[in-house]
């Protein structure tokens, strides 16, 4: 949860007559979100989402996070949708922060998934990647499988405090995904953060899809892979086959993976086990005094890691590879 | 800030089945709020606010407060009104937890509190008053000035690491309050924590009052010395007679004070520093390891409190006894 800056309504006031969506009537702290400062705004036009963006995320970037939810809306799929400026401008500045207005998105988010949520969303996904194929903007993924090493770095001695023998065991994945890390796979551009939270369901039906800010060029086949690792595990954190099954059939429905993305699914869930393991190792070891945000357990990607390294082949996942060709 | 609970989709979708307020659309956490988990609902019906009573309200005293907002919203206060069950009651169970729903007002609340907010809030807290005369209900006020001794007592030996010397400062205080505390005044039902952000204004205008889970039976005139207290202070804790003179003058148009209330003055906002220092201490003393609240500090009202210690008539407050009778 997360409102790091209490924002004057003299400032939003001040702030919203840049923009063409009348008189504020309320705005209210949202209890979401781990990176950025989030309201609820209601106007005499509606209501829509206020983002401040905190530090964590490079003001450099802003751009192609707004025009990607821009071309995938303009594409059909449901996210939320920048309210440009006056002057055209999609960003402005409020508190000394840079801030979007972006459309409501009505859903829920499951806190159970089932597998019918899993079929969603391995076709959410797959439409996502063929809406965003034509997208010209480009962003490095700074979070990239094989660019771990100086995060795990940074805290290497007091790892072990986590865990005794985990430094050792993600040093020795570090060195085995630098040479088994796949290349030429299928590029575009991915959301690489499709958790639950960020996936909104009414009723059955998925709805919506949020929380654009990891998102970057990389392997399509890695984003299939974090959602393995977000949505196919249950709370103690085993794996299931049946959830598995359903997120790839759906995604290969709508975009049929290669024979060599299939391979190297084992590979890519590694990866994304090691990059949530990075950061919530860091968060895990960087609480600042009096911190708001609580942060989660490394501990639950650490033992889906394990899970992965045992895993010999999509078979594994709850697919063979024939059937999602 | 505070969402204690998350509530699950499929648990908050059969709470609703128990009221005629249509379909869920979305639910978010609202970062506002220390006592309760509250979150923003949008239904077909519209938007409300649920709210989670977590262990520092007691159960029994939801009624009271329920039944207060109904009576006070039938005679024009602009407060949350409850939304009664399809049974009738206003009260369900969600998560474990004694749940309502009441209606959403809009509105903003001040961050940066002029004196013509103190004139709004003055004038509110007297119709408040003279809208609850006949409000049939009684709750003791737990946290009445002469009965902060014990709460005291329970971190005695800690208060001194606070500031050196507080221990002693606020003995002798409750000393003096027990000697001193006025006997007679007039009694009703009153807020009890009518602090800015409870407060909700719609541009100049004071459009709604909320939270109304401390409110209790007391002194009129207490709860103008927490508004006091609440309102009339600056960052630097310095008293603000111009914002005092707006609030006490608002006030007294719409209920007049006699002159043992206004005499009462002083003795009374002491008692309601005292009291906002005691619950700022004990919070500020017991931060569980991990708390996603971040206390405020009690230093605040320990200054509050001695500059009512130099107050010797209501003039301090910034206006004569004889401008109010």
């Amino acid at each position: 949860m997360a409102v790091y800056t209490d924002v004057p309504v003299e400032e939003l006031d001040a702030f919203l007559e840049g923009y063409d969506i009348g008189k504020l009537l309320s705005y209210k702290g949202i209890a979401e979100g781990v990176q950025n400062s989030n309201f609820l705004l209601h106007t005499d036009a509606g209501y829509f989402i206020l983002t401040l963006y905190e530090r964590l995320v490079a003001v450099e970037d802003l751009p192609f996070f707004v025009a990607l939810m821009e071309h995938l809306a303009a594409r059909g799929i449901n996210c939320p949708q920048p309210v440009r400026r006056r002057d055209g401008r999609p960003l402005g500045e409020l508190c000394g922060r840079a801030a979007a207005v972006v459309t409501f998105l009505d859903g829920v988010w499951m806190r159970r998934v089932e597998a019918s949520h899993c079929t969603a969303v391995g076709e959410a996904l797959a439409r996502l990647h063929l809406a965003g194929a034509d997208f010209r903007d480009h962003r490095t993924n700074a979070l990239a499988a094989t660019k771990l090493r100086p995060l795990f770095d940074s805290c290497a001695d007091r790892i072990d405090s986590i865990q005794p023998g985990m430094l050792s065991a993600i040093r020795d994945e570090l060195d085995f995904l630098d040479q088994a890390w796949p290349r030429g796979l299928p590029e575009g551009v991915i959301h690489a953060d499709l958790f639950p939270d960020n996936v909104f369901f009414l009723g059955e039906r998925l709805s919506g899809v949020i929380d654009f800010y990891f998102a970057c060029n990389d392997m399509l086949a890695y984003d299939v892979a974090i959602c393995l690792n977000a949505w196919c595990f249950e709370n103690d954190h085993s794996y299931n086959v049946t959830k598995g099954r359903a997120l790839l059939q759906a995604y290969a429905r709508v975009r049929p993976m290669s024979d060599a993305e299939l391979a190297a699914m084992p590979v890519l869930a590694r990866g994304a086990a090691l990059r949530f393991l990075a950061t919530r190792v860091v968060d895990w070891l960087n609480v600042p005094p009096g911190a708001l945000v609580r942060p989660k357990s490394p501990q639950e990607y650490f033992r889906k890691l394990r899970f992965h390294q045992h895993a010999d082949s999509v078979h594994d996942y709850g697919v063979a590879a024939r059937e999602l060709a």
